[in-house]
């Protein structure tokens, strides 16, 4: 079959080619005030999804969520020196409600940490409220002047962690639970993202922290997108807030907190992480819409019908796509275009021979299947190509990371992909070198791929390359 | 076992007894802004249970999840004519973002209505483009100067619907399907309360609705409160927005709208409705807790746990409490004021004897259960108290509800609860001099309790109390 050339070609502009898959795809338009936008159904269900498969981890984690408020107090954040003067340009004020001009402007929640903070510290009172583990999903707002759909947004949706334990130890081991537990598995098993974890180096470190944890996953053009972070704060946060505990033995002590965020920035990744030229790829474990059924003509709708019902029944995502009165090619490039995993088409003919065609979007390619097999078939696709997702990424991840010994190399190599560098070759030094042409480390893995304590250790790598 | 008085009785003073249990149950706090609420996990642990029990309604009834933005041009509300002259007391306006004074001052979204109205006039070009059934899932801002927490707060979590369609009928249907299908269904089957489903007179209609129809609910101080609305809006939003398309003949045709929400106030509702001088009574289906497993001692805390595995394997959302280090009857009374439906309670003893305590929250009592049985138990309880929170809610309804012939009349049972007078008898003229005593006319049912057509059929029964 033809197809109409319907986006730009990832090839010839990758930002272009971006915008249009999501137009076309119907995942997202721009809101009315600039840098805001309007999240489409299909683009929704997406984060639904996301949000679904990250919610179940974060309680299983031992989080709880809560709610805060949107509207904090202009002093709450005048708290932190930096603002005292002026209002933050990320920050949106409102100063009137009411029908009045309000007596202190309120700042519309860049994040909630303060008002999480101020309440943490009323909260917590004895070691027995220890550890006080939250979760919140929302919307917050930071002022974008070069926004950029998904990924850089006035407004978007996310989930912040906030949680106080009574001792280094147990904030250390749980940044890296959520890190590992919440966000890396969720990222490699639903996603099918090969992300690389690692640590940040003390110039890419949250504002306050000892030590922020990443996931980045690589793009389609082979620039980084930073997943998530899981930060541990010490006791600097705890410090400011006031959050502290008398322990068992009737001493007050100041607890150790942790942060952790991800957002809708995520769609953007899983866009551009696994779209191709005919539009998005869903992973299957992903999909709101894992096997769509196209009825081809009107006599085919009750067989297409029936076999969604058939294929719900067995647990899997199906939707039943009976518009017969809009032409089969402009509905089947929307499937693609949608990155649905599997399309499952029944004609006249195929009825006539008690077949179906199954259609791969993640490997490609179609075949007949008798229609009593559709469902087994659909089965070891889903799963399949779930995996072969995963792979693809990683060997693209893995051809385009190169190993390289000095500074100029790194920077050569992050205009087509990562470099990876000894860190005791590149050091702060050269750190600020790559910086000059917008190159920056990604993160600091240790030779075996886990995680780093600390920054010191010694056969440390940093992946090092452009960035979102 | 003898509790300490911990909450203020209903009967001495209600508006103190909500507060007290949202405070000792641990369901929110106010924020730092006034009106504002943090809601506490275990507030938003119910809230999270209603959305998940709406949200799956609302897509078995087709409607599709999307995401508008928080921030509203000014300029959109200026269309409706009664915003043009200063801002609406009711609205919060940014004037200040990027660090500097915006050109035109942007609004926090007190509904997504109109934005959802532009994008739905830019979606709908055909007939085949309609229905378009789309619901949000956020937070809205109306600025209250006399804030209470769940039931008038200046920030509150909802959902909104907001449909299109090709005809008249169509749009009545939608607009009804929602009422029933959704609304009331998980009002009646999960909150277990016995909401009086109807039609608001002409003064009590949403403002631009042809109809609203409503679900009132009885709360325990014998007032109202409006659960839910669903309102078919005709031709006129759709024509202030220009919501048109062409039909099967390429006619250009307005499209018929519809709007549907419920909120946050619903907790509050189901705390009125329920609760008593104990604390909170959360109906089984709805529970995030069903059964808390209380280890009395340390040395039944194995067994504890391992019978809330069993329960969960059952299926049911069990919790184990092992704080054997905090007093016993302090948890046994947090139990009750969270109004967890059932406590199981393992001693020493208890264990010694192969058996437990259960303790059921809403019709009281306890008895002695043996281990083996105690899954069982806990499904016949849970299934039975379910039906007896709707029963007696019922039976509270119907003995605070009188029937009466004249509006005096009216206006006295008002001040314990409803009354039910023949519409003909009442009229706008009665409904009128009701409203100088602060009462309402809460909807109009017909004499079998469907729900009118019209205002103007025979033999329609106005419901008039007091309501939040």
């Amino acid at each position: 079959m033809a197809k109409a050339p319907v986006l730009t070609p990832r090839a010839e502009d990758f930002p272009r080619w971006y915008q249009d898959t999501i137009a076309k795809a119907e995942l997202a338009d721009n809101g009315p005030v600039r840098g805001t936008m309007v999240i489409r159904p299909y683009g929704y269900a997406l984060w639904e999804r996301m949000q679904s498969e990250m919610d179940a981890r974060i309680k299983a984690a031992g989080a709880q969520n809560a709610y805060f408020p949107l509207f904090i107090p202009d002093s709450y954040l005048r708290r932190e020196a930096q603002h005292v003067e002026g209002f933050s340009p990320e920050l949106a004020v409102v100063t009137h409600a009411g029908g009045k001009e309000l007596d202190e402007p309120i700042v519309v929640r860049p994040t909630s940490e303060t008002v999480i903070g101020e309440f943490m510290a009323k909260w917590v009172q004895s070691y027995r409220d220890l550890p006080l583990l939250l979760n919140q999903w929302a919307n917050v707002v930071r002022w974008e002047l070069r926004p950029r759909i998904f990924l850089r947004t006035s407004e978007f949706l996310w989930q912040e962690g906030h949680t106080a334990h009574a001792d280094h130890d147990d904030a250390r081991d749980y940044a890296r639970k959520i890190l590992h537990e919440v966000y890396e598995d969720f990222m490699v098993n639903v996603l099918a993202m090969p992300v690389v974890v690692g640590r940040k180096t003390a110039k890419e470190r949250f504002a306050g922290a000892i030590n922020t944890l990443t996931l980045e996953g690589m793009m389609g053009d082979g620039k980084a997108l930073q997943m998530g972070t899981s930060h541990e704060l010490g006791q600097n946060f705890a410090r400011v807030f006031d959050i502290d505990f008398s322990d068992s033995a009737g001493q007050r002590q100041i607890a150790w907190t942790t942060s952790w965020g991800s957002s809708t920035r995520m769609v953007g990744g899983l866009i551009m992480a696994h779209g191709d030229d005919a539009g998005l790829r869903v992973p299957p474990r992903l999909a709101p819409v894992q096997v769509v059924v196209l009825a081809v003509k009107e006599e085919t709708a009750e067989r297409a019908a029936a076999l969604v019902a058939e294929l719900r029944a067995a647990g899997v995502r199906a939707e039943a796509d009976l518009r017969t009165d809009t032409p089969f090619g402009r509905r089947a490039v929307d499937a693609e275009l949608k990155g649905i995993p599997v399309r499952v088409e029944i004609g006249p003919r195929d009825l006539a021979e008690g077949s179906a065609v199954l259609v791969r979007r993640i490997p490609g390619g179609k075949q007949p299947v008798p229609l009593g097999g559709v469902a087994a078939a659909v089965a070891d696709a889903l799963a399949a190509d779930q995996v072969a997702l995963f792979e693809q990424s990683r060997r693209r991840r893995d051809e385009h990371t190169v190993d390289v010994s000095t500074v100029e190399e790194a920077a050569e190599a992050a205009a087509s992909g990562w470099a990876r560098i000894p860190w005791a070759t590149l050091g702060e030094e050269g750190e600020e070198q790559l910086a000059t042409q917008a190159v920056s480390v990604r993160c600091l893995v240790r030779e075996d791929g886990s995680v780093p304590e600390t920054g010191d250790e010694p056969d440390i790598v940093a992946y090092v390359g452009r960035a979102y």
